[in-house]
């Protein structure tokens, strides 16, 4: 493998581990806990895992001898900076406790658990990955562990392996599943703990005990930078309005995060449209009133973030996509004998009034989108759907009739970009590269104590890593009941943009002013040698949020 | 101004200059110079400024004695990373010799010296700019100095600031118009000397005496990091083609630099497809054979790397262009009453032969965009086609006929990406934070020196910047005659890759390996602290064309 000066520099980062995870540790259990909602619901759901207390890990005396154990991880779903020191934190704390431990990694993600493929992660294998971004040590996969077949087609081979202890990496759905498995092979006394670890770039796995989800660091800091860029661009040449799309598909917190660190002249959040009840006319007409601003300064430049999610958070929209939907999936011969120029006519006649409007409001393309690209189950696809570009083709029709009526005078020309493969397997910034040690060295700590059901917790992330809090939560704590695919099921509750809270709230206090003036900043690339102040800042998001 | 912690700490950076440039200099001067074609052509267009010497700059034991002098600076062109470097280089380096000089920027480009537009360059503004990217210090523009009507308006401005010296910042256009500004100025006596920098991102201005324009490091790497994320995370999916578009309209260094550093599983190099004259068909069965071969190894992944201006390399596709162009032309009227629907048979009924058959192999998308949409002159506009999704779409077509006949197994999904502006405007790397202020400083010297058609040329750039060789290189030397818009005009000979030069015969040397095998690099983000392996290397296109 031919590495790159970079890789082979950061090889070397010993990442920091907090003060209590450096020798023996002791366990500080605190009272019974609760799910966030439905408490009686998920108690009767996980009658073995429910209500287990809180754990914090102090430094102690004595160090515990343990037996070897052999322990086996999985990643789950996509790629987020960190998952390798993740397991090399896992790795270093089960071998510290006994060198004759082992880990074994399932490979492509929980279908590896399933289909019996893993891999032994030795010590060499491990070294190659340290620091490094990417899920690649082990490969990632988007298999669901749902079913009792595939609970016990991973006991299978956890059986044959001699695994105690099955590590799951994952976002939100993943650490449900991992708590439902953890509750499954509890119940039937399998002797197999699981332990979950909180991974999503999207930031929507987080509360009060799990303060922010590991990669988010980097994947906002590498999308600040080439915002930056583009931003200096901009206003180096003077002439476009970049349209900027980025990760996020059911909250907004990246777009947020990158909209403090760059200060743009807008960014949309998802979660406030909703909360609004805004239509698409409103957000166009929104963006178009600050172009117009901007350019009677003589300023025909600008920045906007976009959430990849918007369009489903738009009221109006999701009620289009679910009449569309229906009448589709309804009318299916009839409409695939119109000819193709006469298709957007003839749904225009047959939707509702309202949503027949906004219909026929949508640009060409994006409403052929709508009616034509559906997916195996003749849904919409609405990820297809280039946002940044819908908007401002929109954007630019509503400018070009201000100008007929002589209430913009300006040009008008935008260019489009959409960030998400860009970040989300960069080399991890030293806070992920700390935190997701920390994060999987605790997991070997809550599997010296027999824990299961649990998620590692690293806490107080603000500080220098010295003073992390490192622990465990139930799984069930963070849960409630939703509806998903038509049945209640027990979900971990997805964090979403707060507009109560202080990220959304500082934006917002300062937004009118980012949006008239050009308050650019340029954040440049993550740096992982030089001073602190540069290195090591955590995101603004939870600098904000832990200022409270 | 609000600042990232990293600008706050690279504003400290100094730049390491060529130790020539250090304490007083004099000039070492050669034999006259000749221009690399059209000798007298060139001659009799630039009697004043045609064939001076080759000049250096040495270390001398006694410094000059300097009156003050006023001096102009321009941005011209499209942003690099450096530019605010070479005028800081220009300020220093005139302060030096007399604390007394002024320098004033030209605000927007040329057009600022036209239009009288331009503020004084204090210390305080320098040093809000020191070492960061972006063209904003005065903005650029792509207005051309070509009439004498311009140089005479900018003759008087240049008379009323007292500017005894203009330097001009740009690429192969601007420089060759710089060149004829200092014929101009010089025919005229008006004593106003004109210095040149070599700016391009493309980096296609250089030649045995300009070794690389400035930003062409910083930008490749900036590139180079987010393809390697992305090629990260294709590795660890293991589910996706990434087509990734990179600048580069007339010369492919760009890709082929990208190339070097992550080694992708493809990566077309224009100049190639020109040379070998392949079709588009050729391309895309080129690429589609690589796509089949990893799919029978099992891998449905991979990376392609495409410059920007390919389709105008394709000989067939420019020939198909230039027959469109006139017969949508000459065809105006007629084919404005066709109906969009029968456009595309319309087209294919009157092309020839040859031409109406490459048209009708294209996606209907792209078709449509070389029928319609085309610019005030009613030509194609051929920088709007994504060649990224052109490609990938004929491949996919192609892909499906080889599964039905049996020839290919495997899946293809596709994600593209385009960076340019992600790049432009990056903080400089130390190489061009260094190259370009040196850059700015030998312009100072020359302008010390009396000389005008020149252009600043820092040398020997492989070594550290103690031993670079700083002087400058007549204009003209690098001049031939080329048609322009139906006429024949003295231009700087644009530098496209070299076939048989040494960056391509590695490529050349090791693409099978990187396209059956899986041997990404991953290089990560430019860093600006740390070891000088991870800090300091320039460019792999430069590594290799030194080291001949």
């Amino acid at each position: 493998m031919t590495k790159s000066a970079l890789q082979i520099a950061r090889a070397a980062y010993q990442p920091k581990l907090p003060k209590a995870l450096k020798g023996a540790v002791k366990i500080v259990a605190g009272g019974a806990t609760q799910s966030v909602a439905d408490q009686q619901a998920i108690k009767t759901l996980f009658p073995n895992t429910y209500g287990m207390p809180l754990i914090k890990f102090e430094s102690a005396e004595v160090a515990m001898a343990l037996p070897a154990i052999n322990v086996g991880v999985i990643l789950s779903g996509g790629q987020a900076p960190g998952g390798h020191n993740v397991i090399s934190g896992l790795f270093d704390g089960i071998k510290s406790l006994n060198q004759e431990s082992r880990l074994y990694g399932f490979l492509m993600g929980p279908g590896g658990l399933v289909d019996h493929k893993y891999i032994e992660l030795t010590a060499d294998i491990i070294d190659e990955y340290r620091n490094t971004g990417g899920f690649d040590i082990i490969g990632s996969g988007r298999t669901k562990l749902e079913k009792e077949e595939q609970f016990e087609k991973g006991y299978e081979i956890l059986k044959q392996l001699d695994i105690r202890a099955l590590v799951i990496i994952g976002g939100d759905d993943s650490n449900t599943n991992a708590c439902v498995l953890a509750e499954y092979y509890a119940a039937k006394n399998y002797g197999i703990q699981v332990i979950g670890c909180p991974k999503t770039i999207d930031g929507d796995l987080k509360n009060d005990m799990i303060e922010t989800s590991f990669g988010f660091d980097t994947a906002c800091k590498t999308y600040a930078e080439v915002i930056g860029n583009i931003q200096r661009d901009c206003n180096s040449a003077r002439k476009y309005w970049h349209f900027i799309k980025l990760m996020g598909r059911s909250a907004s917190h990246i777009a947020l995060e990158c909209a403090l660190q760059v200060q743009p002249n807008i960014c949309i959040v998802s979660e406030e449209v909703e909360k609004k009840n805004l239509s698409l006319d409103d957000i166009v007409t929104s963006i178009a009133k600050v172009v117009a601003d901007r350019a009677a300064d003589g300023n025909n430049f600008g920045t906007i973030l976009i959430p990849e999610g918007l369009i489903e958070f738009i009221p109006a929209m999701k009620n289009l996509i679910a009449e569309l939907n229906d009448f589709l999936a309804q009318n299916a011969v009839e409409f695939s004998q119109i000819k193709k120029s006469a298709q957007r006519d003839y749904i225009i006649r047959h939707l509702s009034e309202e949503n027949s409007a906004i219909y026929a409001s949508l640009p060409e393309g994006v409403a052929r989108q709508l009616s034509l690209d559906r997916d195996p189950h003749g849904n919409v696809q609405v990820s297809l759907i280039e946002t940044e570009k819908l908007l401002s083709e929109m954007v630019g029709t509503k400018l070009a009739q201000w100008k007929q009526k002589g209430n913009y005078v300006g040009k008008f020309a935008a260019q489009h970009h959409f960030f998400g493969y860009e970040g989300r397997c960069a080399a991890p910034s030293n806070f992920d590269a700390d935190y997701c040690y920390a994060l999987g060295f605790t997991a070997s700590r809550l599997i010296a104590e027999g824990k299961t059901g649990y998620m590692s917790s690293v806490r107080n992330t603000t500080a220098p890593a010295e003073e992390w809090i490192s622990g465990g939560v139930p799984i069930t704590m963070m849960m409630n009941m939703e509806r998903r695919n038509g049945e209640m099921k027990p979900v971990i509750q997805k964090a979403l943009v707060k507009l109560d809270g202080a990220p959304f709230k500082t934006f917002a206090a300062n937004r009118e002013k980012w949006a008239k003036e050009t308050c650019y900043v340029y954040p440049g690339p993550i740096q992982y040698f030089g001073p602190s102040s540069v290195c090591d800042e955590p995101t603004k998001t939870l600098q904000l949020e832990q200022a409270r």
